[in-house]
């Protein structure tokens, strides 16, 4: 059977699942497609070659009968409500980060999708689907470093638009680690605490830059993320996991090792579309699958909904520069 | 449309293509399916839940009208016949290496395709679809370490089976270095010569290990390749080259950093089907999109010509302990 | 002009000490020794060959008409009294860590030696010595990787001695940290904050293993360092400096890199007395040809000071759990 | 006692280690010197601020009473004589490469020294006393890699004075590796070939650039030299030993890891002055303390004399452009 996907939000990230799912993918098809903008729908529609419908909007599209399940990726807050409707619909939703601008409106949609007996919604958090990240899981679940302790990251832009501002810093870029450390690490936050180094000269008076994140989990995990996004060399996604019997390092992305000019180096990325983009097409891969088994396995529901509440706490200690508790309700049965 | 795919032999390695193109690949299909051991492309078929039919033998399901191009995974003694067969058939055809058992096989393959006046015949040498040989190809495409002079190369496996013996070293192992070198060097063969060190005590009587092999080619550059085929420590792909204003290596392939039991260390593959896994997929899948538009672009006839012709002279170098010449007729236009 | 030393204590670090003088670096004899155990003053003249004479203490040491300079290896407690001696009797002196065993004593000593009127005590901080801090010194100070903004550190023992209890990480370990990153940066700490992460199950009740202490500086520097000496795999201390242009890692202790086993590794070291053993030579000759030119370079009884000042911090903050402020005095002219 | 030393030849290489002597190294002191320009001599005499006596001569110099041991640093040509001259004074001598222009000149040392009944000379081949290849030999000595089967190898140098020509890079550069693997494998040469890849377009005529040097020895251990001096980007010394049951490579100096430029780099050296600096003061110490205990450890005549056949047959091979064998007498049990 393949799965007919209907498509809502048609801009970088949505034409990009389109190809992926028309051109590389195995098993779904795109039959439906809209955008606030209908010309910009159309002309994916055209350069992709698909043989799709263009709807008036997104609740059209979710009411079609042709289609198995949806694709949002329209703008932030219009998540909430397509993910809400393709619940009510019946139709499985692979959703793009965030899930919904707040924690409360994640809330709803974990009711709604508890209330709908199954799971129907993968949130569009990647990183667990990178290969370095899967063989860092490995080595933890097996063992080989004993019951982590500390985890020491970093996640570095070469630079961002001007309209990046301090809040961002999590909301955007650390959401990610957010995400993928509870995978990773199995585990839940209890507190955050921010840390304002000194600027560097590469920002501006709206953006606190660097930043460190200080994360406590239930374990007693203790995580540091750096947050540099003016760090001006690359793009650079750093992660340490420290156990009681060894530590474990993500691995660098695959470079040559080249001698030249009085150097011996690795190239670093510059840019971050490069950095997972083989994760992209594993993790649309296996919502294509999990939509087929009616099983699926990526970020759920309530992990969008715990990314969230992080954030919120992430946020709330940059402004009181204090140790902010993070407090979740206990993980309903339903996602065990 | 979709590529309609029958496969002569469903061995390992045959029945692994096939689940790849009903599984993992875009745009083909398998619909034929034969074996010498019949049962055994039936459970291929069974298990991979094919819909395809089986096939009394190679050449039936040449004939067979739905099928648009083969696969040849049988016993290489075999490929000679049934690659001559499809293209006189007019079917385009993927043949695991080798192409033909001799150089003179290999030669009447490419007249055959010459007289049938396109490309068909694709055959399987998967280095050049490896990520890491691509990067090492770019950089010197792109001039950035300047002209090649040298190669460094080593091939290491950590056992064999007792049945290898030293020519082995040759048609079953060099046999990628030689192809992959023509490729990153755009160049041809001109001699050969053949090294025996010391012998590791893990080897026996007919097996010489390790072997050092030096090629030059056309333009001069030096190549040595090692190949220690019982080194203990694992499946190892070395390649360096050498140019006149720097330096690139093969990447290593991709491995967690771990610190642990006084040791900073990466693992090293000891499994040679791990090493080049992914690459054996954007090669099936190259060859898809070849058939699909009309033009092949992976390792030609020409290409497994040029392997044996040089195989050839290096087994004779092996026995006669001397520099040998390799003597290649000009390559002809058919295949610029 | 050879410089004559007298040694008070001859312990395991005033012996090498001896040992350094008499084989090893140039411009120095031992000419006296005393121990609380003089015996063991005797056998370390005995079994280096020294023409040393033995003194019933370090007073009477201190008084010798012979004597140059002063190398005090005690026991902790005594160091103030054989320091300031030393700088009443006008001679210089080398003082194993600690200077004193509090910020008020090590004041009286700055006092001393002001009122002495020019530098005569260097402190026995040897990483300021280590071949890689002064690689990573030098980049910084070339402004190679810009204005430092992070320090991210760690340092690592196998394991600790049962009596090794949760301020000893402070006191004993990190000291060494807190000494060279003032050095290494330039800067005066300002605050102190330490968290308690998960235990690791290779501790025991009275030693909170590992920590993570959170230094802050006057510039607005964060320095992050993961104190774990129960951490089994190896002696590491590990020191990333970010800065606004890039990032410097100290180098790793030299190494052979070995493909075994299935694995790419170099070795980490076990015994914390071989990571600094060429800085211990390099820290003395600096003292000796210091004293010879009547300029002492190396870590000053202000350094000793401020050591003990932040160390008191963290201690504090280990207790509180609180961001702690660390407050110095202006640096007088006399250490500018 | 303190070793009283004469220096025959006070150009760069001379000066250099009479500042070792009077400076660092301990149980040594410059009593004599001479040079075949006076002036130069007493210039070092002067800057060294050494009370020495300034000879006509180096026979002058070897007859005075008051020196217990001999630098020879003068002109390669005038090596062999003073090195005769100094054995028939009864006084030691440690003498730069090459001990002797020829192999018979090597040879007349050798029995000069057996028929003098002890060793009293060392050569100058510094490799042994470098850290790095002191691992690599420890590895292989405690059999860590098993027994050893090839070795691959580079010299490289960033760029060479335009009268470096083809014979020089055996005779200049190779000798060091000559000398540096018959110690690392107690092993000697059998055999010698020279292969010439594309020359870089940055040699001339005179000099063919790179070269491959292919050496086999007794026990059949094969070793791959690869010999490049204008590789542009740096000074590098390459050394990997091919064991039995692993591999283990020369580490690379250290050097910072640094983040910067889209690049994870670290620094290779241009100036060779740089690689082996810390070797030669090992070195001489050695000498110092050889001398001291009557036992000198450094390389000696025989090794001398080992280099130069091998380098020979090098030379032989370079324009024969075949394989040559390389014959050495049986070692005097002298030498055991």
């Amino acid at each position: 059977m393949t799965i007919r996907m209907g498509v809502i939000g048609t801009g970088a990230i949505g034409a990009d699942h389109a190809r992926r799912i028309a051109q590389t993918l195995t098993g779904g098809q795109i039959v439906a497609v809209t955008d606030v903008n209908l010309d910009q729908a159309r002309k994916v529609v055209d350069s992709l070659n698909l043989n799709a419908t263009v709807y008036e909007n997104g609740h059209e599209l979710i009411k079609a009968d042709n289609i198995d399940a949806i694709l949002v990726t329209s703008w932030g807050p219009t998540h909430e409500e397509f993910v809400l409707a393709a619940i009510a619909a019946g139709k499985y939703v692979f959703c793009e980060k965030p899930l919904a601008t707040t924690a409360e409106g994640c809330m709803r949609i974990v009711e709604a999708e508890i209330a709908a007996g199954k799971r129907m919604v993968q949130v569009g958090f990647m990183r667990p689907y990178d290969s370095g990240y899967r063989l860092l899981k490995q080595a933890i679940d097996e063992g080989s470093i004993g019951q982590p302790l500390m985890v020491h990251a970093a996640h570095r832009n070469p630079t961002v638009p001007e309209a990046y501002v301090t809040p961002m810093a999590i909301v955007d870029t650390l959401i990610h680690e957010l995400d993928v450390f509870r995978w990773l690490l199995n585990d839940d936050y209890v507190s955050a605490q921010v840390l304002y180094p000194r600027a560097t000269r590469h920002t501006h008076s709206k953006l606190k830059d660097p930043q460190i994140v200080l994360l406590e989990t239930a374990r007693g995990i203790r995580i540091d993320v750096e947050i540099f996004v003016n760090c001006r060399y690359g793009y650079d996604i750093q992660c340490s996991v420290v156990g009681e019997e060894g530590i474990a390092n993500l691995p660098e992305p695959q470079s040559l090792l080249v001698r030249k000019d009085a150097r011996l180096a690795t190239t670093i990325l510059t840019d971050w579309k490069q950095r997972f983009i083989a994760a992209y097409d594993v993790e649309l891969q296996d919502f294509l699958d999990g939509v087929q088994s009616g099983t699926l396995r990526g970020a759920s529901s309530w992990d969008g909904y715990a990314a969230a509440v992080a954030a919120d706490a992430c946020v709330k200690a940059q402004e009181s520069q204090q140790i902010e508790a993070i407090t979740m309700p206990a993980r309903p049965a339903f996602y065990g």
